[in-house]
């Protein structure tokens, strides 16, 4: 099978590498060539264009920044649906509005293919070892016939509904997260300004009702003051505002995401854009 | 060793019962002496005042309600502090305030006894299985004197600072599970509303980033519209009352922490202050 893979970047090298490794032939794009060299070393064949990517290619993957992006790739003049060839199925697994991935999965029918929104959770790490958890919306049967693709980047492999169910699916889980940021940003806050010992505080709370991955993940770079991303504050508040304009649009008044999205969208404008999410502990103390 | 065990309601029956069930001699006290009765089965003495029940305790125990109980039984006419024979040690397992803590530790010293706050979190289930976590604040000579007690109920057990510091930290663990349950609610009130499968979703997402004790735990029931306690909304309110007291005298602006005590007071005053809290879906959906 044919893969080109557009959008080679922290997330999307690796998930191209994990797809060389299992035998797809990838031909690789990026706006940005230079970054193409460690794929090719791999055995990737690089590309200067989108329609010199997507040529050949039974299976199209998009790993892109923000929906506009996705918007000019797919629907752009000289992009991913002008130039597929008939049959090919378009995979997009950036995070990206439910709406947009309704529009592309048209255009594409329209045009004799088939497109799968299908965003994942995982970060860098999930992608480096193929253990994404990928969720999927659109056409069931390419859904089926795309799992091994899937399954050469992830393990938690989950098909939700029609076009856009994937990106609702990913924003239910960026929304469950920036509560759980909040919980876990203010309830470091607390032990710093108490005068406890905020390591101790969170080996005595982390194994019982508070615990989570982010508590016992993001809780200690906090207290030691280690912002090195794993997933950056530009990415997260790009999330909660896709999540945030979702939710208003169905009628739902989400406060804590509200608080998240206007907390990272301040830390974003402070010049903290690159640091990791467990930076929320500076907008507190 | 002989033991006071002072209210035994949901997590004091059976928190009693395992100092029973590991030899230690247990008189009990509860303002419904009707309560009494399962406990004296196992073997406790009932007692009718706090003072038949403190007059030979060695260890005084407290599993109360609210703040002003615990201020009434301590420091009361007729309460704790007066009747505690020399050389007792006072250990308040209740959530209450840091600063009533350190009042009740100051009183104690004052007449020869010694105070421990050491609240717990673990649930009814914890309490049953002898697995609370115990948050411990106060002399630290007293904590290590009475581990052998602490053992019989808990399994995680820690000493956080001088008086105070246990409820500071049971506080810090209730601010993380504010916000978590924030995260946990708003993305099952997403999913619910965007047409998605929430249990679907729920299984997607449970295993990555997004993950924790309370997403997995009480999501499942907020889908189902299970809203039976495991813990109330009235005890979650009052905790939540008094972190966000604590945390606005220490100067901290604890947003998330602000909003789900705003949800939860409302849940109560709505008449759902003996569901649990998973209830909190309910204010958004």
């Amino acid at each position: 099978m044919n893969i080109a893979f557009l959008g080679t970047g922290i997330m999307g090298a690796p998930m191209a590498a994990n797809l060389i490794a299992k035998g797809f032939a990838v031909a690789v794009y990026n706006r940005n060539a230079a970054r193409l060299g460690p794929l090719v070393e791999k055995g990737a064949r690089a590309c200067a264009t989108i329609a010199e990517a997507v040529a050949g290619a039974d299976v199209v993957i998009t790993m892109l920044g923000l929906p506009g992006d996705v918007e000019a790739v797919y629907l752009g003049d000289d992009g991913v649906i002008v130039h597929a060839r008939a049959g090919a199925a378009l995979i997009d697994m950036t995070t990206s509005s439910p709406a947009l991935a309704r529009r592309i999965a048209e255009a594409a029918t329209v045009r004799g293919l088939v497109a799968l929104d299908a965003p994942v959770s995982g970060g860098e790490i999930g992608a480096i070892n193929a253990k994404l958890s990928i969720m999927v919306g659109g056409d069931r049967d390419a859904f089926e016939r795309m799992r091994p693709v899937f399954e050469a980047m992830g393990t938690n492999i989950n098909h939700l509904g029609p076009a856009g169910a994937g990106q609702h699916c990913k924003l239910v889980n960026q929304t469950v997260i920036a509560g759980t940021m909040l919980g876990v940003a203010e309830g470091v806050a607390y032990a710093m300004k108490s005068g406890l010992d905020p390591a101790q505080v969170l080996a005595a709370i982390g194994t019982g009702a508070a615990g989570s991955f982010l508590l016992n993940g993001l809780g200690p770079k906090m207290v030691s003051g280690d912002f090195a991303p794993g997933f950056m504050i530009e990415h997260i508040a790009k999330d909660l505002r896709l999540a945030s304009d979702e939710a208003a649009g169905m009628g739902l008044d989400l406060e804590g995401l509200s608080v998240a999205l206007r907390r990272y969208a301040s830390l974003r404008e402070a010049g903290r854009a690159r640091e990791g999410t467990q930076a929320l502990i500076r907008s507190y103390v």
